[in-house]
């Protein structure tokens, strides 16, 4: 029997430092593939961290349409095998004929041959907009950028993850996921909050990255009013997150952050002549 | 006609710092959608920064394998539609032949069904070592790390891009793409090498960011030998660079760096006791 792979690994190296030649050891990020599958049917392979990979079966199967909800996912075996780990999910009977209806039409499309353009109507399709009434003040996002630095316990030891987390500023809660790659960080904390029946409505995601097209699409999906990222958003994101009715905050650093989109939920407070 | 866009825009934005609110506005990087298509058929569409989209077409053909040299593409026309870019090439007809044959594999198996197990196996395909005598002092390392990041004129706009770049230490010279994808830059690299007929055994290859398995599948198919980049790798990049044959160095910094694997093409000079 495989079994699942720590989410970090302790690798022989040498260090060349200040002129000095040592040899040493240090702790890295995992790296595994993962394989994703309904009713025994491969539909992806992803290379992740391999912790927390039932939330991230979930958040993956939400963030591509394949479910609506994490009940349509009736259960979810994690299998360690040769060569990476088997997420193998069993549907509801209805997801799992519109899966197979959405299989087929994949299939014809690849036989038949999809034009650029087409393929590029595929990529831009809409992303249903956020509406939410939540405020956040900039102290609690401050505040709540400090608290997600502090429990990016993965990160401390391998200095190499990014981190997901959603903010609740009524429960005061803060519940974070990591991943080598950041897009399936936020799929670990979008599954871990629809597992639990929490609603991204309520408050805001937080990561440590730059913020690309796909991660709004994401939180779109998860129906977060609110994105608070540590680095700096692209173009198109900020377009994106403008149409979603998303506010798009970043470069949140020590002594503040920038607000690009939908301001009116962001208090500055008594300072402010903006909003 | 609709233009390729500039791959920096100017968004504006509400800065919170140190207490004070001001309405401001940054360069942030763009991130357009690119279809790449061959005689006509869309094969994927990838969010690329819109700079360098021949190298990157050419680097992305060569990295899935779609052509086997830069010449296997006849011509690459860069089309400018709604909703994106389209990389519209036309292949060599042996080439055009192998990726049909290849289509028509893909439509039945995803028709078929292609089990979890299955769809690992193909994740987990070999790739092939790189042989190079090649060798590189510390210092080179250093300054052509030194260099690379004087090079990063995008990302001094925008400080959100990533760089690659390949550091050929007989010509002396440091050929540099940028993207908002790791990985795009890599291909934008190795299609800017592939078109000019040089060989990447010649030297190294430089990343600004971490170092994850897909950058070490792209430099071994690009057939360089020594990969350096400024933040960690993750252990299976450390363990499949080592089957590789690859010199993998990371965590490079103003100090110096560490080496994880095949240390023999690293002469750290003098105070070395480890080689």
């Amino acid at each position: 029997m495989t079994r699942v792979p720590d989410p970090a690994a302790q690798i022989a190296s040498i260090a060349f430092r200040s002129g000095a030649v040592a040899a040493t050891a240090r702790t890295v990020p995992e790296e595994t593939a993962v394989a994703l599958s309904y009713d025994r049917v491969g539909y992806a392979v992803m290379m992740t961290t391999p912790c927390d990979l039932v939330d991230f079966a979930t958040g993956f199967s939400l963030s591509e349409g394949i479910v609506d909800r994490a009940d349509d996912i009736l259960d979810c075996e994690i299998i360690a095998v040769a060569g990476g780990i088997e997420c193998r999910m069993r549907l509801a009977g209805d997801m799992s004929a519109r899966l197979a209806r959405r299989r087929r039409h994949l299939a014809g499309a690849l036989g038949c041959g999809l034009c650029g353009l087409e393929s590029l109507a595929e990529a831009n399709r809409a992303i249903p907009p956020v509406d939410s009434a939540i405020t956040l003040s900039a102290t609690q996002i401050m505040r709540a950028m400090r608290d997600m630095a502090i429990a990016q316990s993965l990160n401390q030891r391998t200095h190499g993850v990014h981190a997901a987390a959603f903010f609740d500023p009524a429960a005061r809660s803060l519940l974070l996921r990591e991943d080598v790659g950041r897009h399936n960080a936020l799929d670990k904390v979008g599954g871990a909050l629809a597992r639990i029946g929490a609603s991204a409505a309520r408050g805001a995601v937080l990561m440590t990255s730059r913020v690309s097209i796909e991660l709004i699409q994401k939180a779109a999906i998860m129906g977060a009013p609110v994105i608070v990222a540590v680095s700096v958003p692209t173009a198109r994101a900020v377009r994106l997150a403008d149409q979603a009715g998303i506010t798009l905050a970043a470069i949140a650093r020590d002594d503040g952050f920038e607000v690009f989109t939908h301001h009116r939920r962001i208090e500055f407070g008594a300072q402010s002549d903006v909003a």
